[in-house]
């Protein structure tokens, strides 16, 4: 892999060193330095000049400590003549700010977004943003993965019989309804209604799931709230038996306590885009490093990222037969 | 309303008129030109030096050149020292193209909404974004309205016994949702598969709707295909009485005919975001010009336009009691 | 040519195809979809990472939708992860709109071209622009190619005896003096009168074309009418056997009716550009596909474009003798 | 005028001035310091803070320490927070480079464009560019005079018998041809071939000059190469009396010995938009100070510009009377 | 003081609520949320429509957070169409990081100024910049108010007999020397040598102190090493009375305790441009609410922040007798 | 050095040519032309696409001519599809307007700095600025060379018994403090009190002269007036032997004859960065000339360039030790 270099900034380095142990390199490092003012400083360790920089940073908590370092790092890799620089961000944390659902807030995915870029942020590598319009609020191209695959594997090959897909939040079950059709189950949601960022009320369940087994995906998990919400609900409808899946499994707050202590919950499945949690009984973590390796190579070979989620995901299809094309 | 000056391209003057009049001012007049060669000229023919300018035009058919129109007009108004110009869009129709959906594609949303701002749009004032994330897409301000209310008052005194608020899409049923909530009715929705941009197969209905009748929400109607397809559902579940109710109602190609043939569908009703078609039974058009020139003489006037929507939707919410703040 | 992906629009596949098959390339295929509510988007069908991107459209009627096409694919073709994009638009037609001659006017040619880079575009490949000018609109690098030389060259060997060089317009005779020193002919020139867009009056002749044979040289002709005029002038003036020639024959409306009947018009020349109309009798089409081919090749392998035009046009000339320079 | 502040480089104090006194207000002081290592430095002694900023400074000789002063002065207005700067710049010297008419060349008018949006400058107000398509280069607004009106006012009442309008160049010919139409004369041009910057050959005449006096008009004359030379070739075809008018008399090198030496020309006009040479017999100076004041009037009340030139060129054109429009 | 808005983040409300005092207004709420995956979110509780917004932070620990605030608040006010959006940071502690001193090291105090603008910051009010080139990386205007007449005031009175302004560090002498003019006293400087962020060597006192009373003036004190550093070095030379005066006092570490117990050190002052820690013996806070108030009530109204300062600081000189200017 | 190609201006072709030695290349030629009205243009006389264009053009008097053709070959240069375009500014004057010193003034190193990025210039090659931070007004990659190692060079090996480095100004001594370690000698400084441009008092010597034989150290000597002065002062303390050494030596104004006469001066050292004066008797000129081949030639090869100056200034430091790093 000549010309690449790979630095991860204090967020995830267990995912960078497996991320570059894939892809045959060693990881160069960086120096993160924190001013007595508690300003941040980054050194880049490695020559930069006309390389592809490709800086792995996970948005995880403490959250603007590492956005700053990944800022910082990019800073720094423009001022040191990088040919082009991309950022890894496994986990795009601000992608959940999207939108404005009240007067005069701020769009933090979008804020996000722009600060990348002028940090000198060429390119985008991320996976599973809260939701897919979130690429748009990028100037740079985005290179968007899917755990989907991953996850579908896990599933696979079990007993499914009588589960059921089920999503949290009716308004917004796309990835279930994917995920039900590769595993060839039906779907079913809750209808959300929040009252506050971690006070989730679910008062219906659309769908049926009564004596069902299910498997409930989200893409984040944080204090685990909606989760236990909605398990809650499943069982008032007679539905005893959850396995909980999701991309981005932060288990803040007493997450990792409520999930491993509820009766329903058989398991709880995450991949590594961010740190797990230590002691956590019934989890499983899925590795996405080598989904992220395989991109950043074809990147930098100059080869189809998309084909790599060909039959998982329709965004990702190979292109139709063609037909009365220009 | 002294300083404002309000043009319209050749989208939709009756709108545009109406929102003049709620303002109590005339309309300024613009000369579009079409050269031989099919290239578009716009002539502003009022001054705007130092002067606040609205452009109004819905993105309907033909769409390409009402665009063009729009950008001319944004164009000119700068070149002739507007203070501010502000794109009025009723309907934002490339707000569909908001995400990758496949490799290698356009996001239109995103591009049309960088196009404005390149030519010297300052603010954009539109309404219901087929995706609120949209909002983003902007680096201007956007003032986003909703007709929610418009139609849930259309709604609110009738009898709504057995009722039921009906998406046709189960991933994106956050308006029903709301409209659910304002009737006080239950919500429903569609499992959709889109086979192709007008053809949509609906596999099953999430929810009860059996025995009910329905009000089928959805942001746009073009052709009418996920309608009829809903609403072909929803018979087979024993739902036999649907109210149809959209704000953008293009009503392309087949739709009248469709709509107003169908036995189940008694009523359909949209807004005049864009032109209503002629001769079509059962339709009711409702007026957000009083919104629109609302909004425009608060935007004039420096005052807050968020609270038009109290108690419409939360994403308009007044701000909360005031504890614990900075 | 590796690395090079050639995309060809709706506007002209002829014409990209003889670009192609010069280049020794398959031209790769795009997807234009028109949603039911008009938007239209673009999806390459070839892998564009790492590639320099050719987009080849010419701004021909329906001239919003192809721009709207070219503006689609050049966003397409960013978010894939171009290495470079270069739109070759053989007529930018809005190059008529390049300067404000009415107060509160659009120049769309500078909007376009703005527009242009917006969306990604990093180089504008393009003929016989309507103004030299019109190059700094772009502040993205423009190659200017001339179709002077191949029209030269179609005259060149005959008997040119009593022949005379007639620009339409004296206020922009350029080329014509440029067509006539080529050809080592004489120039005249039409002091033209526009009253509007499709209407012309011609007053006076400058210069002496009495019992002459013309050449009538235009970069555009749309519905001919200056054609006409001109050729009715000089016969007024004892000048009754015309040869008209252009570089971008549209020949919209009644042009082909007009210029086929007229007695003294013998023949009619134009290069491929644009799509040339069928049953156009004593019309002659120049390609300059070769000439496009030729320049993409010098473009992708870092040799000058200019020198094609060695002795064709001084604006293209090769550097001086060095001399007192630095 | 309240809220306006006028600064002057040192190009044109004199105007500035006589601008000044048209406005009823007097000029802000500058101080322009050049340190020993022959950097300029330019400090405001004014209050700018929320004001409108008028910067007067034509791009006369020395032009490049002139251009950096409007630089340097229109940086400090933004740094010493103005409202809005306008930089008036009478004479716009480098709109000459408006083309690449070799390669690799620069275009300066573009160039010069973009610095001065650079350094913060948010309008131009400039008189009789050298082609209209250079008002394109700006991206910022454009208020764009001409001084025709004034100069036929010159003429208007004088015995205009056997007058024709010349223009010096064929292929640039559109300001004569105005005048003449404003003076009910004929219009003749030469059809001119540059061999270097200063040494033309002028190898025809096209319209008819015999035995009639010529008014020869350019918009700008630096060494008068070009005029002696029409003059010369007018003789050679029997016109032996030449009124000379342009913008912008420069007179640099010989021009003022060139000129006022040779025996057809009786009189040399030119307006004050540059500073005028000492000791220039036969030579008439029109003022434009009394049009930069009402413009500069009208700007800052927000009222229309064009309409200072209504009847003069059609550019300026009133609006067409209202029928079929938006 | 209609039309004005002020926020504060959560760095500092006491100065906000300080400098809203002095302004005669009531600080406007926000509310700052933490989501549980840790980012933040602004939402701003009072209407900016149309009016110039004032976002009140000094970037203090945790200053990734506080930074952070601020660019999200910055957001919410461009979306919710604020006039102008000036950030007022007392503090602007990433200044330190204002080269590359080290190969391949990110320059903060640039990229933070970057990344304001990139938020929607249209001017900065800021104090005591750690080097005045800084003021430099700003596009927006910047105004930088000094505390030097507050700190000089402080001593002004007191005896001073035998006493010597002290810079830590020769190299960066300038505050000093400016001190001890307006006090009439000499000047002195360390020769420092830094070994690490918070490990300074002193090898040497460029000056004479023996037998005297040393005014030691830092910009900014954090750990306190420097200043303990010089002080010991100070007593070595026969200096054992200490004043120790700085404009931003974070005090962070051990820095109370080790400036509270050291022999010398009579007095520790600092201003309020930060919060002051509790428990500090010795401690005396100089409050520049007043400043940044006035500052303030000069930028709405459009008067001059300079002359707040004449004859503190030449760099806010009254203009100089007008001689010479243009 | 295959794609290298490299222009001057005409500032000094001898050190270009000198350069382009050291590299084994030949220099190619560029065409610039004085219009009559004083504008100028540039004309690459070489192929430029796609290949790394290097300008070399140190900004020294005329500086705004200089500085003007530096743009205009940039400007060229991005319009001939040069693949980056270095400019080579060996002295950047501008870089001593680097702060705002007085109320509404210009800072002209940023403002050159941004309209070199504005012509087109992807990276800046230097040396030795005024200040360390001007590095942080180019939004581009700037590579900073110092002459430090070369002077030190020349004095090495030389009897530097009772030697000191004297600073003409204590608030700007970090150069001479790191020439003193080099040499390891002690350090003094004078007190500067500047008046005007070119009128200096110093008041005070801080450090001990006494006896002493001092090397004053300056970045830039322009009329010499400070280093006159300094020697002054360093005579009335009685040190009458003095070595006079600066990186850029422009010696305007009488600064030859000034610094020739003085009878405590025995030598004047400045590098080749600017031309020589003739006829200047004890001057030495340094060669940089290979310093800046061996960057050109690193940055061509995508190697470091700090390490160019291990062991000089510890700003181009090897990295640290590797220890607790990410």
């Amino acid at each position: 892999m000549k010309g690449i270099v790979v630095f991860s900034g204090s967020a995830h380095p267990v995912l960078a060193d497996e991320i570059c142990s894939n892809l045959g390199i060693s990881r160069s490092p960086v120096k993160i330095s924190r001013f007595s003012n508690d300003c941040l400083q980054a050194q880049l360790l490695a020559n930069c000049r006309q390389r592809d920089v490709y800086l792995i940073q996970p948005l995880v908590p403490p959250t603007q400590d590492h956005l700053m370092e990944l800022l910082l790092m990019a800073d720094a890799a423009r001022g040191a003549s990088a040919a082009s620089i991309t950022a890894v961000i496994p986990h795009y944390a601000y992608a959940r700010s999207d939108k404005k659902d009240a007067s005069r807030i701020s769009i933090g995915g979008k804020l996000v977004a722009e600060l990348l870029v002028t940090a000198g942020v060429d390119r985008v590598l991320t996976m599973a943003l809260h939701a897919p319009q979130v690429h748009g609020f990028f100037r740079a191209p985005v290179d968007h993965l899917t755990a989907l695959g991953v996850i579908a594997d896990h599933y696979r090959g079990r007993d499914l019989t009588d589960c059921v897909v089920v999503s949290p939040d009716l308004g917004n079950a796309k990835q279930a309804t994917l995920l039900a059709r590769l595993l060839n189950l039906p779907v079913a949601a809750g209808s959300k209604h929040r009252l506050a960022d971690d006070r989730v009320v679910i008062d219906q369940i659309v769908g049926d799931v009564s004596g069902k087994r299910a498997i409930v995906l989200d893409d984040e998990i944080a204090t685990g709230g909606s989760i236990i919400e909605i398990v809650k609900r499943l069982g008032d409808f007679g539905c005893r038996e959850v396995s909980v899946a999701c991309t981005h499994g932060l288990f803040t707050g007493k997450a990792v306590e409520k999930l491993s202590s509820h009766p329903s919950i058989k398991e709880v499945v995450s991949t590594n885009t961010v740190p797990a949690p230590d002691d956590f009984p019934r989890h499983t973590e899925l590795s996405v490093a080598g989904l992220f390796a395989e991109a950043i190579g074809r990147i930098h070979k100059g080869r189809s990222v998309s084909s790599l989620f060909d039959g998982v995901d329709p965004a990702y299809a190979p292109p139709p037969a063609v037909d009365g094309l220009f």
